[in-house]
């Protein structure tokens, strides 16, 4: 028998596979991205999310490398983490290794790290893996699919990939390595479900230069152009139609400057320096010259965009015969300050243009046909949808079924399941344990349920304190307790409701001579929340905190 | 001179005129929908939203009535709030009257109120004005649109509305009325903005009956239908599809028995009595011979659907072959919650069909070619967008514009500026004081920003509190402080942390003999925070209490 292969997406109740893959033949692992996840609406205080690797950790000296599909927060942005865990080398194509060095250098890892740069239709040998990376079409140039051949066979994993017949660089998918691969027969295929539920094929990102000369045509004045720092293509775009109708481009933002700069140097960016002018140098230009590129596009209240919307930047404000684009998808969550900003632009006086109103932002991903057409190129014996919530990979699957690849031989399972290759045959196994790992300032994975819980309880009705000076002695409160407040009522108005509450504590402080202080401070708190609850219908936390007075 | 008409959009910061509209000639006003609006994700523990009817209160007396033009919660939700400060009649259509009193029956209020039938082509004089609803297609039947006849002229609110025609209940638009209108001559139209921003038509209902078609004949077992339980229609399509398959209905959720009690009761639903099953009685048949009818289609925690999606509800769970179908569409703000339903779903086994990838939602509003329909049909004099964010009346404006209608026509504002009409030409005056009225438990408008902004920032990152026994003549602290904290951090992970903290406050409880209690306890605060600040890079609210033992 030979040994065996595991696949495991890592990573917590998020999308399959999205941040983290683990590929292990005996004894050997590759890891494949190591991203991060952008908390949900109800992950109060969160500032992002990590992979669990848990699974990993006792297994740190048999982690051979890490190989990154693309330059995306959500694929190299938990690795200065990572790093610290594990000491591995990194394997990325030059502009994913430029983006992980701004990274790196920003935290001080730089120096202690190792990474390779990779290049499309190399063969990488890795222990008794052989790593193919092969170029594909995303929104980020310099993005690749791997090819991985194990002695169990070959696992071709997509990346995030769309079928771009006319990308911005000029370079479409390698279908001729997928060819190839297909010649050599593909064990397993892990492939991009993001866009699972959305039929048809996604639009090339050239249908955007249409949209793009519409728009600086028309606009009377400046144009400022959001989208996320990271969209280098998207960039370019501007960059190609501004010229055009000579204006000049000026950078917003720290780190649309910073992956400019660094795109540019590598020359994954074209802008002729006499284009590029300083934000502070704007005003020497008619308005109708100028675009701005800006960070913001997703609403976020520190970035360029609701800086402007809001008045706050310290350099820019709205003017009269302003034109805003917003040329970037909308992450589930961020709709409503989306719609905040677009509305304070428009109240400001700028005129807006946004997905869908205008045709400003195409997908970066395979749509349902694109994805079918990848699952017939390849037929491979064994399908695995990942980069994708349980909806998308089960629309995934389903697809892969029409296609013919037989029921059990299709993987829809979510994060932490371990598929197990064994003499050619795939079996799913056990979960690995592992759940969200938040990120909230310096504390790394140490806010838990319970926590969150809490927040969203304090979030929704505030908390209430009942600090009483209490004579253990005698079993009575001595004096007034006080109660302290926030979030809950508005006190002037509910002064009247804060007095009686004050009664109520001090009823529920007289007790027998002798009680423990905590069983005081238990029937101070239940009834104080009752009295609340019955009194508001909502419900604080109550705490509160008995004094010896002796 | 002629007396003047005023036109008003009441409300906060919300949809312009959604919810609620004043119409002034002279000394007599009348009142046009008493709406709620739904909480955005940032207003912690609000459950909905008043509009604000602050211009009104030193008009009371002049209030003659509020016409109702249909019977979603938007423009019916806060009646019985309106009610208990305005003696006023209301005037409904039947379904809308239903509806109605289904609401005040509930809050004890029917046997006070007033209510008048209307029917779609009466005139209604009251006081100086001359109100004619007309039928419209809405996704709830009986929605009407109004003229409304004033000494200064004619006024047309288009009610919420699309152009369908096939609508469900075969009742298109009364375009004879519109015709009728135009010819009377219209001085201003106020036309629903919902979908100003989305190009086209909006589709007919009609095209839901190939989607329930296809999923009722490909679903292997028991189907389940969320929706609104206001979307008569809606329900209606899936009784009619439902027959033909042989399915017996069941009803789900408090609100949609009730409202499809009330709504067979008048007519406005048809199912046959054999065709109605009990929940308790569906396992007596076959899954594919059974339809449930559920609300919780937003994903509300409280609803069926979502009890099925976790596991929680009293008398359904989710087995295999279920087929799950999501037929409403997506408040802004909840998309989250509505996929971690569909995610859990899946998980539970069910094949869940939701808009867009399946064809199960249509729209109940006007696309952009049917808006520019209606203001062509009625070439008004003046225009005014209304039930939207400022974007959408932005778009509908320019929308006008393109149709001819001069840009110093169109009021293009937001909620509480005053439109005034003399000697027939329009003016936008000042703006009357308004905002949000948060209804939060029994609290009605005593939420406001301030306490919103704690709430947001206790849900961020919790509170800590410092309980500090103090000698104010020797002004040290007695013994060590408490700390009491929720939501801020995991407490035996961080009983480091805390205990350092208590060491900060100890230290900054030692003061001048005498300092004032106030003082020592902003001293400690300042520290604390600081402290915490720099420790864990979060900004807790901070808070505490110095309690004096002498």
């Amino acid at each position: 028998m030979e040994e065996q292969l595991r696949v495991v997406p890592l990573g917590g109740l998020g999308e399959v596979g999205k941040n983290m893959m683990s590929i292990e033949y005996g004894d050997d692992i590759l890891v494949v991205d190591v991203g991060i996840m952008f908390p949900q609406t109800g992950m109060l205080g969160i500032d992002y999310i990590l992979p669990d690797w848990e699974y990993l950790r006792d297994k740190k000296d048999r982690v051979l490398a890490a190989i990154i599909t693309h330059g995306h927060m959500d694929h190299i942005g938990a690795l200065s983490y990572f790093l610290e865990e594990f000491d591995v080398p990194l394997y990325a194509t030059r502009l994913t290794r430029g983006l992980i060095e701004v990274q790196l250098r920003q935290r001080h890892q730089l120096e202690d790290a190792t990474l390779h740069t990779m290049t499309p239709r190399d063969e990488i040998e890795i222990g008794p893996f052989t790593v193919e990376p092969y170029h594909v079409c995303h929104s980020i140039p310099d993005t690749v699919g791997l090819g991985i051949t194990t002695p169990a066979g070959l696992i071709v994993h997509s990346g995030d990939f769309k079928f771009d017949h006319t990308p911005v660089d000029g370079w479409p998918t390698d279908y001729a390595k997928l060819a190839e691969f297909t010649n050599r027969e593909v064990l397993l295929l892990m492939s991009d479900s993001t866009n699972a539920d959305t039929p048809g094929r996604t639009q090339s990102e050239a249908v955007l230069y249409d949209a793009f000369h519409q728009i600086m045509r028309e606009a009377p004045g400046r144009l400022i152009v959001a989208t996320f720092a990271s969209l280098i293509s998207r960039i370019q775009q501007v960059v190609d139609v501004a010229a055009e109708y000579d204006r000049k481009i000026a950078i917003a933002g720290r780190s649309m400057v910073e992956n400019t700069a660094m795109a540019r140097e590598l020359g994954y960016l074209e802008i002729p320096d006499e284009m590029l002018v300083e934000l502070h140098e704007i005003d020497r230009f008619p308005p109708r010259e100028i675009v701005i590129m800006a960070t913001g596009a997703q609403g976020e209240p520190m970035a360029v965009l609701n800086r402007l919307a809001t008045g706050r930047h310290h350099a820019l404000s709205i003017q009269d015969e302003d034109t805003v684009v917003l040329s970037s998808h909308t992450i589930p969550g961020n709709e409503e300050m989306i719609h905040e900003v677009i509305n304070r632009l428009f109240q400001k006086g700028a005129d807006v243009y946004y997905d869908p109103v205008a045709g400003v932002h195409v997908s970066g991903h395979a749509s349902q046909e694109e994805q079918k057409m990848l699952i017939n190129m390849l037929h491979p014996r064994y399908f695995l949808p990942i980069h994708g919530e349980l909806r998308h990979i089960k629309h995934h699957a389903k697809l892969a079924e029409q296609l013919g690849i037989p029921k059990q031989n299709i993987a829809a399972v979510e994060n932490g399941y371990v598929l197990e290759f064994t003499d050619g045959r795939m079996e799913v196994g056990a979960r690995v344990p592992g759940g969200y790992v938040y990120v909230d300032g310096t504390l790394v994975g140490e806010i838990g349920p319970r926590l969150m819980r809490q927040r969203s309880e304090l979030g929704d009705a505030g908390f209430v304190t009942a600090v009483v000076p209490f004579n253990p002695r005698t079993g009575r409160p001595v004096g007034q307790p006080r109660i302290i407040t926030r979030g809950f009522v508005f006190r002037p108005e509910a002064e009247d409701l804060l007095d009686r509450a004050q009664d109520v504590v001090r009823s529920a402080a007289v007790v027998e001579p002798g009680t423990k202080p905590a069983d005081v401070e238990a029937n101070i708190e239940r009834a104080l929340s009752s009295f609340l609850r019955r009194e508001t219908r909502r419900e604080p936390v109550v705490t509160s905190a008995v004094v010896d007075i002796t």
